[in-house]
């Protein structure tokens, strides 16, 4: 039973990495791709992070403008670690290939709270959003940790 | 009457330019924020054309999300021209500052048929498709011809 779980934990990983593969001509275009839907995430997570620590007046009508988008960029990044995408101008590590089971769940999480974080930033509620960005901000470092090249 | 009108049109250009500045803390971000609208709008703007022009089979469910995608990610570079962001890694032709009406027009021109494309292609009819993708597809091209550097 065990040996199951741990196979279909490892097809779950190569579900999310293969039917992408076709949409990228090039790996190069799937590292630039997956990278331009973290610089959007990064932007607007920051703006509701800014928000939600006070560091600029709350706004719900721009929160709610950041949440729209981020709900849908914040997912894009995960469907282009393609394989034969680890090497070139990528700080991508070889563990997202080799533990990908691994990395399917820490990616899971974050999309969920990132998904959650939008929700609470569209209902213009600020203490909903600092609880929310309390909440996903760790799963995005946790990926950045295990996964990312410093 | 014409100078009223002239300078509500150059007003209305500022409007768009503007109020996105204070998101980004220095010009390289804005550019780097746009790049990325732009590398996202083009992998789903390709993904609808490739199948509206018959080089992959149409699927209905691909052309969906990518519709939702490109709904959301084409409108975000042009929140990014802002004032200081003509210098540095960037192929933004200072005519975009210059003639900041001219180009707040192609670039709503684009906005407008970009999302009747997204429209389109989440009907699941391909006819419906190949027109929409043939009436956007000349206004990215015109706005690269006159605002973009080689």
């Amino acid at each position: 039973m065990r040996k199951i779980i741990a196979l279909a934990s490892l097809l779950a990983g190569f579900a999310m990495v293969v039917p992408a593969q076709a949409q990228f001509a090039k790996p190069e275009d799937a590292i630039k791709y997956r990278k331009a839907g973290f610089t959007l995430t990064a932007a607007h997570f920051g703006r509701l992070g800014a928000m939600a620590q006070g560091k600029v007046p709350f706004d719900a009508k721009a929160a709610a403008e950041s949440a729209e988008v981020l709900a849908v960029v914040s997912k894009l990044p995960f469907t282009a670690f393609v394989e034969g995408s680890d090497k070139g101008e990528t700080r991508a590590k070889p563990e997202i290939w080799k533990e990908s089971a691994k990395f399917k769940e820490a990616a899971d999480k974050n999309m969920a709270e990132v998904a959650k974080l939008a929700a609470a930033a569209k209902t213009g509620n600020l203490d909903n959003l600092k609880a929310a960005f309390g909440s996903a901000a760790p799963t995005c470092k946790a990926c950045h940790d295990n996964f990312r090249k410093d």
